[in-house]
Order: C-alpha cells, then sequence, then structure tokens
C-alpha cells in the first residue's frame, strides 16, 4: 500500500506528515466512527452524545528529563495534556486509561509517585481511571494516556470549521512553558557542573510551574457554554501556536492575520525570555507546552467574550488560505512559520 | 496515598499486582463508568449499548524480538491483541487508537510495513483506526493500541460471573504460540552461531503462526451469540490457562477442576514440545499468547456447545475457592500454579 525507495528517514515527512501518511490507506467502516485521525480527539457516535478519545504518549529522554521533573508533576501532567485533547474538541472528560511501561531502575515508591500525582489531576478534571497496562521496558519510562469525553453532537468543535472574518482567540498566556523549560535545562547545567549549587528556581515560579504541571482549560469549555459561544474551530497549543495556526488554517482552508501587541504574555516569561536574548513574541508563538486553548469565534459572539479576563483577541481568519501573517507594533508584517517565522514583506 | 518502605522492587508486587497496587486508590465518579480496572476491558455506558475499551503495550526486548518478527506480523498482533480483549468481554471491536514511539533506527518503510500489518488486521476484525500518535523514542520500538468495542449490556461477560458447576470451556487448541517462540529462539541461536544456515520453520508452519500472526477470536464471539450463549465468565488466554484460571477463580470466588485429557493440543505442538523434552500438558496449561478464549458457561448450555468442532470442555467451576486441580490421565491430581503446577495429593 506504500511506495517508496529502500529507506526514507522519517524526519523527510515532516513533523506533522507521519501520523497522516501511515493512516491515509486506512478507511473506516464502522457507522459510529464519526471523525478518526486528524483532530485533537476522535469522535465517535454512541448514544444520543458523541464520544470523543485522544491518545498520547510521553517518553523519558524524549517528552521529559526525569532529572529537574518530579514524578509527581509527571503523572500530572500526562493526565492534564491528555484530558487537554478532549478540552480541545469543546467536551468535557470522562475517563482516562493509563499505559505505562518502566524500566527496573525504577522502584515501586517511584511508580506510586507518579500514580499520585495522576490521581490528583483525575481529582481535579473529574475523570476515572478505568483501564491500563504495565509493563517493563528495556530503557527508561513511558506514559501512554488515552483520554476518552463526551460532547453534545452540535457542539463539538473541529479543527475545520472557521472562516474568513472569524476572530482568533487564545485563553490564558502564552510562551511560559516555554521559558519554564529553558531555567530548568540552564539549573540542570549548573548543576552538572557545580553539584554543589541549589537551583534556584523560585523566582521563576510561574513559568516553571507552567511546564512543570500544565493545566488543561476545562474551565474554558464550561466558560464557553456558559456564555453560550460555540467556538468555529479549536485546538489545544501543545506545539506552539504558530504550529496550531498552521493545523487550524489547514483543516479550515483559511489564513491568520494576528497582531503581535495583542499575544498575552506574562511579565515573568517577558523578563526571562529577555534576560535570555529571546525576543518574547517570538517565545509566545513557538513555545510548546502550555495546553492553553487556541480558537476562532463569530464576529457576532465577541459582545459576548469581551471582558472575559481569560480570552484574548489576537487576529483574524483570512480568506488567504495558507498565509500566517503577524502584524508587528512597528507596521511591519511577517510570515509566521511553525518553526520562527520568516520576513514576509512590509505592509503586504 | 501510599505507604511503604523507601525502596521496594517492583517484582515484590507479583506479576498481577502492580497495576491494582497502582490503582486501587483511584475512585470512579463518572456515571458512564460501569466497570474500570480489573477485567480484560473498562465498560462504559454511552447510549443503549456499552462501550467496552482496553489498552494494551508491546515493547521490543521485552514482548518481541525483531530478530525473528516481521514488522508487518507485528503489526497484525499489536491489533490482534488488543481486539482479543473486546472479545474476551464478549463484545464485538469497532475502532482502535495506535501510538507508536520509534527510534531513529526505523526508517519509513520499516513503520509502513508495521502499518500493512495494522491495517490488514483491522480488515480483517472490520475495526476502524480512528487515532493515535508517533513520537521517537530513545531506543527501541513499542506500540501502544486502545481498542474500543460494544456489546448489549445484558451480554457483557465479566471475569466474575462463574458459579460452582459450570463449564470450563477453550475455543481452539492450546500451547502453539508458545512452542513457536521455542523455535523461533532455538533458530535464532543457531543464526547467531552459525550466520550461514538458513533458518527450518518449514516443519513448524502451524506453532510459529500462532506465535507470530495470533487471531483474535471475534468468531467465536459470533458463534456464542448464534448459537443463544451467553458465557457465565470469559477472558482471553494470553498469559497461559494457568494464570488465566486463576483470574477467573479469583474474580468468581470458585475453584476449577480440569482433565488433562480433555486440553486441546495441536499435533504440531504436541511433537515440538516432545523434541524439547517438555510435557504438552505444561506447554498448553502454561504458554501465553495463544490468544484463544476461555469461559465458564452453565451446565443445561452444554448441548448447544456439543459437536462444535472449535469449544473444547476441560473441566468445571467449584466451591474449592482458589483450588485450581489438574486431574491427569493416571488418576493424579495436581495443583495448578500460575507458573508450572505443584503435585497437590493424589485422588484429592
Amino acid at each position: 500500500m506504500f511506495e517508496n525507495a529502500d529507506r526514507t528517514e522519517i524526519e523527510q515527512l515532516g513533523e506533522f506528515g507521519l501520523i497522516d501518511h501511515l493512516t491515509k490507506h486506512f478507511t473506516n467502516t464502522q457507522s459510529s466512527s464519526l471523525k478518526g485521525v486528524g483532530d485533537d480527539a476522535a469522535v465517535l457516535k454512541f448514544g444520543t452524545q458523541h464520544l470523543l478519545i485522544s491518545t498520547d504518549s510521553m517518553i523519558e529522554g524524549v517528552h521529559f528529563d526525569l532529572t529537574y521533573t518530579p514524578l509527581k508533576h509527571l503523572g500530572y501532567k500526562a493526565i492534564a495534556s491528555s484530558v487537554s485533547d478532549i478540552a480541545a474538541m469543546n467536551g468535557m472528560p470522562t475517563q482516562v486509561l493509563v499505559s505505562i511501561g518502566l524500566s527496573n531502575r525504577f522502584s515501586l515508591e517511584a511508580v506510586e509517585e507518579l500514580y499520585v500525582g495522576m490521581k490528583l489531576a483525575c481529582e481535579k478534571y473529574k475523570v476515572d481511571l478505568v483501564g491500563g497496562d504495565t509493563s517493563s521496558s528495556r530503557s527508561g519510562l513511558f506514559i501512554n494516556v488515552t483520554a476518552l469525553g463526551k460532547a453534545e453532537p452540535k457542539k463539538i468543535t473541529y479543527r475545520s470549521g472557521a472562516t474568513a472574518g472569524d476572530l482568533l482567540v487564545v485563553s490564558g498566556d502564552l510562551g511560559g512553558a516555554y521559558m519554564g523549560l529553558q531555567i530548568l535545562e540552564r539549573e540542570k547545567r549548573v548543576f552538572m557542573e557545580h553539584s554543589d549549587m541549589q537551583p534556584d528556581l523560585e523566582s521563576f515560579d510561574y513559568i516553571v510551574g507552567r511546564q512543570l504541571k500544565p493545566e488543561a482549560r476545562i474551565d474554558v469549555i464550561e466558560a464557553l457554554n456558559e456564555l453560550d459561544i460555540v467556538p468555529t474551530s479549536m485546538m489545544d497549543i501543545s506545539d506552539g501556536v504558530a504550529s496550531e495556526l498552521y493545523h487550524l488554517g489547514n483543516a479550515s482552508q483559511v489564513g491568520f492575520d494576528i497582531y503581535e501587541t495583542k499575544i498575552p504574555i506574562d511579565p515573568q516569561t517577558v523578563q526571562t525570555a529577555t534576560s535570555f536574548n529571546l525576543n518574547p513574541s517570538i517565545v509566545a508563538l513557538n513555545g510548546g507546552e502550555d495546553y492553553e486553548l487556541i480558537f476562532t469565534i463569530k464576529q457576532e459572539d465577541y459582545d459576548k467574550i469581551k471582558g472575559q479576563m481569560d480570552f484574548t483577541v489576537i487576529g483574524h481568519a483570512t480568506e488567504s488560505v495558507g498565509k500566517y501573517k503577524l502584524n508587528t507594533e512597528s507596521g511591519n508584517s511577517f510570515d509566521v512559520k511553525a518553526q520562527g517565522w520568516q520576513h514576509f514583506s512590509q505592509e503586504n
């Protein structure tokens, strides 16, 4: 079913291509499969509410570094990041299943810490842990979480529903998790060189917390419901706004114009980015793992969110399919790329 | 939530203890969570049919050895073994979600082979691949499959429903997958020592196939439905009959008497076991990965299965909770243990 040369490196397919490539030959035949691969969660028809389901892996050395990640926080984050995929569909999470693989380096107490964190997250998000699997692994730890949720059929929000003119909104603030990671990596390097130095994380509590213990924005889903807003498209910000713009734009066949001055960034993020000689806006647009929600709403819904502290309109959808434009304070305009951005043209 | 000493090795908890231990403090609060951890699949109430869901990991070097496992077969087996958990609840599988972690040793072509096998299995079992995740891993390959299925509420079969007097039935034949593994391991050793020798697998095609490309017994679920039999308890044979007897007995609070002469074993399994100086009955009771179904039925259902080639009554449930007794041809009786068995007493 696949036709190519003898050996292709997986990187050649690019960041977003592998799963699409691997699954493009699969055809759905079950009438209950409403939406398969290609959004934050699959949508299945079981009864009057629809079932949402999503699965995600976290792998030691790739997604987390145990030298500075407490296992309790890791457990919490594994659940939160999975539950976030259900929120990203405008659904409410209901259950999770957790598979873990463990090398013999982990004691029972270590695994228990992981589950203490998972339990905290399950309680916080009111989800039930209903299944799982534990295996040995030859090296390191991996965690796979499958999250389930439910949603009224007419409220499910896909990536594909945005139309030109819709307002682009983000919840919370951006870039904090990325700068928290930079701080943790810096303290790790310092510790490797001078093991007697204690890390100074206190002045970075907000951004380190954003990295180590992010929250799924279930409260945003509840708020949208109370405000009687069904977004036209939505996803969670796991890879960074720049990347998510691409996903929303591609699925909806629109472009986006966003405004640098509107991007919500916490002062601690700004300050830390500056001290690292990084542009805070680049950090906010490209940093991942904030697990905030990015969504589009119809213009007529603007009055409903106006004054909501936690929502920021950062731009709007355009008819320029595939064009993602950042308008800076100084009146310049740049093309937003999934990694960094390249100069596009002035005032174009 | 956990209280113990500073470092406990995970092995101390035993094979079946870890997941129970880790999840015992989790409480279900969602009304849709009908059955959580502790059976082959969780049972969720969504609409008039119930949803079954199960998740399982396969890890390179632990669950499979790529020196003799074609990736296509591995993909097939990953889906089949997960779908088998849905069959084990007397349900019909509907969807799967697949997460994989890959080191850079794998080319795109290699991963494609894996998915070709998965696609074959999805087609065979009429399940839709509706989601997934691909990650890099630092070493080796892991596959996590979450399987979903549906069942009429009154037909869902748990491990816990057997009562004394119920007949114990297995589908297909036993021990083949284990002996297939022994052949593959032997040929691997030969190949390591003499790389010019070609493996001779042809005379072992049946048992090697049982190991490399097992089938989920969805056809058994369909047959039971046609025969109008709802088993009183059921599970799939992934760890071996001896281990599954323990699970069924423990969940149902019964014991089991089984008869050595009744154990269905393929001639190729018998012959190979004998050539390895292994007792074929021990192999059949303790070998895992056959993915056959083991279930109990009411005595009055016996006439319905009599003459069904694929079903063998191997014993019955007893009131001796926790006693699993093997009666041999010679009139002896042994205690069946999850690994091997120990002499119990003659005619006790």
